[in-house]
This record gives structure tokens, sequence and C-alpha cells, in this order.
């Protein structure tokens, strides 16, 4: 029988790393931390498996991680979820993605994602039976549309699905942002995916928009966040999804005969963390922004152009002075023949914008590691 | 819009623990441990935080992991899948069983499952726009008859769900059914998914008749399987799938955009765990033997009459000689009234044999949990 998922490959984000690894090439590809875990967490993990709570946590995820939760959450956007109704721990920001989109996208209805998008939003719509309405940001400056958005909503349209600070680009949406998406929603029956993961990453005193903040966004939101972003441990795969009672309903029946529920210690271990050391997500937009400074300073002395960094671990750089390859050639040629990988953007676009020569750096990481990299960088 | 799961509510499982906590009540109802996880297990996780192996392990499983599964499947069965394209690392069998079904079941399609069967199989199937086709098992010996799933095959049918050891029974398939769904299946475009979690749970010197044995069958198969449940870790929630390459790569299509991967230093410290320690999986049948033979024979001073156990670690009762009640209302009043939680059968059916006088008991208990139980049986 025919394939359900045809066009899906394996993802650009293991390709590069395996090439990185057989190529020995300094990894800015995939987006992860190359540094510690902070202590407490990892103590507290350990613990709490020696204490013996190893086995089935709820479903919907420890009373005090979810405590921890709607506490930050208040504090961070003004508005506190119930903790006991809308908020439901994952196996990571994809498995919350994963149950959003099948918990209320019907087939044959339509969720229109913005261009590029992470590669994980495709696949979950069509396994729905669904159909992705690709709408371009700006090539430039990856900034939104929202009368193209609006040309795209049809009767079928069921979600709209926002990602912001915005990987690959860092771009972030603004105030006005979400009055647009309030405007467009008012009335429909359509729901909004909001993608959070980089929340308290953002850099030059932005204010995050959360969807959170905005009382007409949230009553029709899904709102999914990430715990590897924030705490750099990727690898633990643990995110939440905050929404309204109603869709959390929906979003738990998926959830429950998904994964079910998630890793127990590291659920006691984020729930102590958050609460104990609430100054490491506050501080932790001015920790990546002292990276971003140095390394964009660097790149200065390749021949990169680097492109603004709203938020976000990642810095798009125009490599069109260096090459005229497409993107995917470049940076197989940039980890093979430079020893640095990095991640080409046309895997996130349905269209990618033709001429376009752009590829994505991480900067989360060392500056032992940035500083490998930038030396391998300079003999371009 | 309508709820796409409508008949979806919370799981039993999570009723009855919560109806247990509210009262009190000794919990032998959701199937988990109440003693510790094995030392080695602790420390070897506990060893992998701190050495820093906290960032995104491979979509398939770190290959530590894969390797010691692939050994130890040929160890238990004679056949070794291949390390690299036959075996994916899940966050729980849950998710291997979910992701198998929308890996190759399309909308409108059939599966046929066998009833009783654990709850997460129809929501999976009907997530994946298809219908799942329940034939009955005897409802004394729990055994099946192929005649009867012969009988449901229609051109629709995708896929043949089994289970064994087998939830809530323990009854067991052995090699007379495995040559019968080969017979059944040889010729068609089914795919078996069987599900054995309890694999290492089997008692009185039987054998555990995996698919994996049976060429005919494996090259159709998924087949699952949980760390939780043999190694007492039912909070930590990893799994895996084995299925030949073709398949792998179909149900990797969907683990990759579903949660992606999964705790990584949880599957560093199991595959030091299984290489260090095979006496431990090995024993583990005499281990919960012991359990199931004490709890059986405490069992003859209560008026509830147990059933044969071949495998796993519930005990079903008799309860006809106590109450007429029908089974959910007997594991209410037995938790409220008795302070004992047990799990009904009827939500494990499609339409439960009327008259069943059946509750689930866990004997993965320690002694004075199982004796605190009794005691409080012996009233009744
Ligand atoms: C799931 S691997 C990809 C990690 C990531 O978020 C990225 O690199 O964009
Ligand atoms: C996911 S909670 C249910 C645990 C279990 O396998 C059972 O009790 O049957």
């Amino acid at each position: 029988p025919a394939s359900k998922l045809p066009r899906v490959g394996t993802t650009i984000f293991t390709v590069m790393s395996q090439l990185a690894a057989e190529h020995q090439a300094v990894n800015l590809g995939q987006g992860f931390p190359d540094f510690a875990v902070p202590a407490r967490l990892v103590d507290e993990l350990d613990k709490t498996m020696r204490a013996g709570h190893n086995q089935y946590p709820p479903m919907t995820g420890i009373p005090a991680l979810r405590q921890a939760i709607a506490d930050k959450t208040g504090r961070c956007y003004g508005w506190r979820p119930d903790v006991d109704a809308g908020i439901t721990v994952t196996s990571g920001a994809s498995e919350a993605i994963f149950d959003a989109v099948h918990a209320v996208v019907h087939p044959g209805e339509e969720v229109i994602v913005l261009d590029p998008c992470y590669d994980c939003y495709e696949p979950a719509i069509e396994l729905a039976g669904a159909r992705a309405m690709h709408v371009p940001l700006d090539p430039l400056t990856f900034a939104p549309d929202w009368g193209l958005v609006r040309a795209a909503i049809t009767a079928k349209t069921r979600m709209l699905l926002i990602n912001s600070p915005h990987n690959p680009s860092g771009a972030m949406l603004d105030a006005g942002d979400m009055a647009a998406i309030a405007d467009l929603l008012r009335g429909t029956g359509i729901f909004l995916l909001s993608d959070e993961v980089y929340e308290h990453i953002v850099f030059d005193g932005a204010r995050h928009e959360s969807v959170l903040r905005y009382p007409e966004l949230r009553e029709r939101a899904f709102v999914v966040s990430s715990f590897g972003k924030t705490y750099h441990c990727t690898g633990w795969k643990l995110g939440y999804c905050i929404a309204p009672p109603a869709l959390s309903a929906e979003f738990r029946k998926v959830h429950q005969y998904n994964t079910f529920c998630s890793f127990a210690p590291a659920q006691h271990a984020f729930a102590a963390m958050i609460q104990a050391e609430p100054e490491h997500y506050e501080q932790l937009g001015a920790f990546y922004e002292a990276k971003r400074d140095r390394f964009r300073e660097q790149l200065l002395s390749t021949r990169l152009k680097p492109l603004p960094v709203p938020g976000g671990y990642f810095q798009l750089v125009d490599y069109s002075a260096v090459s005229d390859l497409d993107d995917l050639a470049f940076c197989r040629w940039l980890t093979t023949e430079h020893g640095v990988a990095a991640i080409p953007l046309s895997p996130f676009y349905e269209n990618p914008p033709p001429g376009q020569r752009l590829a994505r750096l991480c900067f989360a990481k060392n500056e032992a590691t940035l500083d490998a990299a930038i030396q391998r960088l300079r003999k371009l």
C-alpha cells in the first residue's frame, strides 16, 4: 500500500548532524546547546528518582509542575491558566503540536502555516487528513502579511499556526500582529496554534508577545512551550500545552492515547527548578543576547552577512558573497569542505524564494565552539 | 465543531487511581509496581546526565540502546533485528502503538482488535480515520477464535492487533495461534501489530511466543515492547518498536514528527542495564511468579475466585459470590467501601459479555501492599 507520508524523508536536522559527525564539523546546524544543564535540575531529577517517583505520573502532568507553569505564566504574561483544566504536560513541544492538530483538525480541513516554518507542522497536519496551506512571510524581514493570510482563509480553514520567536529567522510577532490575528479570527471557528518554545530567548529589551497575553486570542488557542529550550536540555523532551478547558479536554483525548504521560522524574525536577530559580528564565534573554552579540561581531570578520536576530538562538547569514550554490548544496559544502554544519532554509518552505542564499547557524554554543566555527568561516 | 473522539473520556486507570487516592484505598487498579527501580538503572541514568548526555538523541534511539535491544532479542527469540533499520525507540509503548497505526492504516480502513483489549488501541485507530472491528475472545479462557477473526476480515482490513501476555487476562498465545495467524494473513496486505509489553513476565515454564520468532509473521509485523514493565519504572515512558526496515521507515515518519525522540539519559541507562544485568529480565518471570502464587494462595481465603494467570502482572477474579453489581459498580464499591481499588473489565470491550462478573487486580506490589489488600478483601 502507498505510504501515508510519501514526501517525508529524514529531517534536515538529522541529515546535517550526521554529516557533521562524519566530517568532524563544528555542528551549528541542529538547534541544541552544548553547555551544561543547570546543576539544580540534575540534582532534583536524581533526588526524585531515588525518592521513588518512577511510576506513571498523572496523564496531564504532576500537579506541582502544572502549578509552577501556571505561576510562571502569570508572572510573565499577566494571566494565569487553570492548573487543573488548562495545562497539559507533554513529551516535548513536538508532541504538543502533534496532539493539538489531531485534537481539532478534521480530515479535509485546512491549516494555515507561515513559510518558512518548522518541519514538523506539515506532517502532523497531513496525518490528520488535513492540508497545510502555505502563506509566505516576507523573504527579507520574515514579517507576516496578514492580508495574504486573510486571502488564504477558506470555509475549510480550521487552524492558524504561528511561531514567535520564529524558527529559523528569529523574527518576532509584535502587538500589531496580535491585533491583526484577532481581527482575522474574530467570528470564525478557526483555532490558533502558537509555538512559543523560544519565549524566554528575546533580545534588545523586546517583549515576547505571547498569545496568552490576549484574552481574545487565548480563548481559541493552543500555546505550546518547551523546557528543552529554556533549560538547555533538548534531549529531555518535556514540553506543555496551555489551552482553554474545552480545548484542553480535546487535546488530552489525543495525548492520553498517544504517549499518555511523560517521564516523571523530570517533571518533579522542573517543578522544583521553576519555583526555586525564576532568575534562570528571567536571565535567559541576556545570556543568549551576549552570545548573539559576540557571534555577530565575529561574523563581521567573515564574508557571511548576518541578518538581524530579534529572538531565539539562530543566526541567519546571507552567503551570496561566498557562493552561488543553492542553500542545500551550500550547507553540505560548508560542512564537508569547511567543517561547519549549518541548516539550509529551503526545507522550511513549500516554495523556497528563488535565489534566496541564506543559511541558519545555531549560536547556543560555548564560546570555544563558536570561536572554532568562526576560524573556519573566515577561510570562506 | 464536533469532537474528533466523542466517546473518549478519562481512561479507567486514571479514574480508579483517583478514586483510590480519595478513599485511601490500596491501589491494585492501574498497573504499576510499588517497589524500587533496579539501583543500577538509577545510577546509570544519573551518571549519564552528569556526563552531559542531555541533548537530542538520534530520532531512532541511541545506537547503544538499539544494539542492546537487538542482542537481547536475539538471545530471547533466536532472531536479531537490524540495529539501524529495524528498531525504533519511542516515548513508551503507547506512542509506539499510536505511531504504528498511523504509519500504515489509512482513513476508511479497518483494524481488527480482540476484546477485551487495552483502551489505547481504538482511539489511535479512530484518529487515523479508520475503524476498530472488535472480535471477542472466549469469555472464560480469553483464547482467540481464529475462525471469528477470519470472518471479520474484509477488503478494508489493514491490520490485526494482538497482545500476549494479554492485558487484562494474562492469557498467552501459543505456537498454534501463531500458525493460525500466519494462515490468516498469508497472501493478504494485512499488517500485524503485536503488543508484547509483558514479554518477560511469563509463568509455569511457558515460553513467550513472540511474533519475532516467526519469519512469516515478523515480516509484516510491528512488535512493541516497554522498559517500564520490565524494569519497574512505568513513569519513565520508554518503549520501542521492532519492524522490518520498510515498515520501520514508515513508522519513523510518524515518530519523527510526533515526539521526534525520547528522554536521552534513560536510553543510556537501559543500554547499560540490559548488557550488564541480563539476569534481570531472565529472572522477571520467577520474580512475578512468586508474587502471583502467594497472592492467589491468599485469595483462597476470600470469596473472590481467582482465574488462571499464565502471564503478566494482573489477576482476574470472579466476584459473583460476593456481589451482583456490574463490574464498574463493583469496582467503585470495592474501592470506596472496602478500600481496595480494582479495574473493571467492561471498559476493555465494545460489547462486554452480559453478566460477566470479573475484576482485575494488579499484583506488581510489595508483600505488605498485597497483605493489606487481602486483609480488606477477606471482609467481603
Ligand atoms: C528536532 S531536531 C531540530 C531542533 C530544532 O528545533 C532546530 O534545529 O530547529
Ligand atoms: C496508562 S495507565 C494503565 C497502565 C496499564 O497498563 C494497565 O493498568 O493496564
